[in-house]
């Protein structure tokens, strides 16, 4: 096997091979940036839509589905948003042989297929808080350079759509949306930052939009999500109204939380390193592979692998038991490219101790058993996930640095933090500068905008100043 | 709310109105026979491809995610595939303002999209079988009438495609899918026949078609899933081979294996009555819905409610606690309609005793606990699922009946059972007495296809007879 290139020379060379190496995805598909989910890929990301399943339901949300084809009459209502989409949706406008009389689009976003439907089921304001989420495939026209889970035109994408009483009501869910994104990445163990857009970046149609974004080096940053709020942009033209408490009338303030497959690449990205790929144990295919050593026939080794995976899976463990005819030193090498959090190796003393040998993706290595083998495993995936996101906090931080003049931009490797004052041309000074993006202000408590911002970065002014960052977006 | 049909009066009307009632889905989306998956119908759905994962996962079979759209130059290359689909395939001709220069099918199934791939997946002997399935949506330009989860545009589809080394090899992999449905079935209580397509019924492609048939009444027959051996059809265009053990080259035997939502509406038409939906526990969305009865503030049985609830859901009983302001009576109402399969009644006596009443979907009735509620629980819910299953078998033995004369067919209300020598000839004649299919030879054991079927029911002869079934397909 060819070796990968190295991850600090040159990130996206090093992405792509990895990517491909570890088989987490096909490319070869007939149509590009169309790609094909592979068994191992597969099991990656159906691990990775359980976390936001999980973290989802818990904040009170719903699961619907919605067509995927949306009639051109609805998907033209919301002026921006069309705007926004026009130039990279797909058009169905056959059927058979029958030219339709309606073109339909291939969802880019669901906000136009469910929200005609929502004017039909919200009528009272005890029908509010309405919470529902979908996890679906959505399709973009894309033109810039495809590349596996992070910009591709066939997306597997996570929307929660809600609709409230009134603005705070729909604040409050921004807020409660902020906190299942910071449990999800917790089980990612994924450092980031939230980060409110300038208006100019804010998603079409929206009031305004919180980023949640992640550093990958070289001043790069990666969007990993989003989380809109629509105050009435949406329900005035669809028309979704509730009858208030009082009798009256009054439009619902709506919401919406998008996060997709390219979580999954954020996963590569910021864990992955020279060897391969590094799953935290969240969103592993396999949690665990067990590779029994010596001893050909019908010996202890593998029997005691097989009763142990059995064991594991019992406790839920995703545990894949390696028989393959390969050496042990090739087994290592593979589940290592593959991101396997724990290897046990099993050979005939560790099998007669009722012992295994835990090493980690991270190279730990310790003796586990004989006693509770279970307990300690689910320890050992604990602990590696804690040395994960500790490993990549401190790359995290590392990877910003406050910025004091417009010169400290030009040519920076750093995501920087700075004061601006707000006003579109000093933050287009500073995209200028730093040949990328003002991100926006951070949303929640970073420890690179704390204290007084100083002046502005741009225009020198004091007033109305806060910390905002700028870097270049992949 | 408006009393429903009766079943028996008209299965399509009553069919129509309790999917409606019950709140499985909204038909109100701007797409005709394109649905909305609400989240009662999706907590169904969802539940059901829980059961599909699980028994098709223990027979080897691995998840993979193929692109939705199918280049046109790849969909058109076996002849017979593209004619059956041709008529019904939705074209993508456009990309944002650009005509695209290989137009793209929405997906009717996944032969086209997969089968490239699989010719580059697979080198070697060593790479067989190759089981894999997909749970995706697929997309028919449907021309005739469309009906909830019966004939709509956009289907939520199951297809497992294999490759294996030799026909025999493939005729095992329909024999292990045919155990699988076993079980499936088994879960959502559903009776059901095999059986094999005549030949100008088969899938396009197709070597032969096994269909897992239902009667729904009058002699009308509901296919609610197929697998199909294709032998080397499909191989041979895609090119599909692979080097034997002794060096040589040969073309892989395939199969497929396809479900659908069409399960969701078996089980609606097989176990619904008059009073609403019934569901069997595997694919409830609620198993059981606990109704707190009298006390209203800090009282005892909502309370008890709450943690019996958690007690269950410990135990993975999907479970839901009624605490809305309708009376008792109102609620037990919904939730029949709505096909709950337990619903427990907990007053202030029972709270304080600690047991509570359980009254299952088919009305029987037994007072629970205090010991061991879990249990009971799930032992009240095993027997429904028993009991339920009696009853559709009884139903289903009283839709079949033999017949002897061409003549028992016309305005016959049973699917009936009888001689065919294997000619379409007569086959014809069949389907034009009884005004539908010949449906073709029950694959498996069959109580009304058991002995010498006698001659011909259409040509009399008594050479190559077996027993063979003709209905109405739905």
């Amino acid at each position: 096997m060819a070796e990968l290139p190295s991850k600090s020379k040159g990130f996206i060379d090093w992405y792509l091979a990895v990517v491909e190496a570890a088989n987490l995805t096909d490319k070869r598909y007939g149509v590009k940036g169309m790609n094909v989910w592979t068994p191992y890929g597969f099991l990656a990301r159906r691990a990775l839509d359980a976390v936001m399943v999980r973290e989802i339901e818990a904040t009170g949300s719903q699961p619907v589905e919605f067509p995927t084809l949306i009639p051109q009459t609805e998907f033209q209502k919301e002026k921006e948003h069309i705007k926004g989409f026009d130039a990279q949706v797909y058009w169905v406008t056959r059927g058979g042989a029958t030219e339709l009389d309606v073109p339909l689009v291939l969802r880019p976003t669901s906000e136009t297929a469910m929200y005609p439907i929502f004017q039909l089921w919200i009528r009272s304001h005890r029908d509010l808080p309405l919470n529902v989420y979908q996890i679906v495939n959505t399709f973009r026209y894309e033109t810039k350079t495809t590349r596996p889970f992070l910009r591709v035109r066939e997306i597997h994408f996570f929307e929660e759509h809600t609709c409230q009483v009134n603005e705070a009501a729909a604040t409050a869910r921004v807020a409660s949306n902020l906190g299942a994104f910071r449990r999800m990445a917790d089980a990612l163990a994924l450092p980031y930052v939230a980060i409110r857009r300038p208006d100019w970046d804010k998603f079409p149609g929206a009031f305004y939009s919180v980023a949640l974004d992640i550093p990958v080096g070289e001043a790069r940053t990666l969007q990993i999500g989003s989380i809109h709020h629509y105050r009435e942009n949406f329900s005035r033209p669809y028309g979704i109204e509730f009858e208030t408490a009082d009798g009256g009338k009054s439009l619902v303030h709506q919401t919406t939380f998008g996060l997709s497959e390219r979580l999954l690449g954020a996963v590569v990205a910021v864990h992955g390193d020279d060897r391969g790929v590094v799953f935290p144990p969240a969103v592993a295919p396999y949690q665990v592979v067990i590779v029994p050593i010596g001893g050909k026939g019908a010996n202890a080794p593998v029997e005691s692998a097989q009763s142990l995976a059995t064991l594991l899976r019992e406790r839920g463990i995703r545990t894949h038991v390696d028989v393959s005819e390969d050496r042990p030193g090739a087994k290592y090498y593979h589940w290592e490219l593959a991101g396997v959090p724990v290897r046990l190796e099993l050979g005939p003393r560790e099998a007669e101790a009722g012992t295994a040998t835990a090493v980690d993706r991270l190279g730990r290595k310790s003796v586990i058993g004989p006693a509770e083998l279970g307990a300690a495993v689910e320890r050992t995936l604990d602990e590696f996930r804690g040395a994960l996101y500790e490993k990549a906090l401190a790359e995290f931080r590392s990877a910003f640095e406050t910025a004091r003049h417009l010169d400290d931009l030009k040519a920076t490797t750093k995501v920087r933090a700075l004061s601006w004052c707000g006003q579109e041309s000093c933050g287009h000074q500073i995209e200028q500068a730093i040949d990328g993006a003002l991100l926006g202000t951070p949303e929640e408590e970073f420890p690179f905008a704390s204290g007084d911002p100083g002046p502005c970065i741009a225009c020198g002014s004091s007033s109305g100043t806060r910390w905002a960052l700028a870097g270049r977006p992949l």
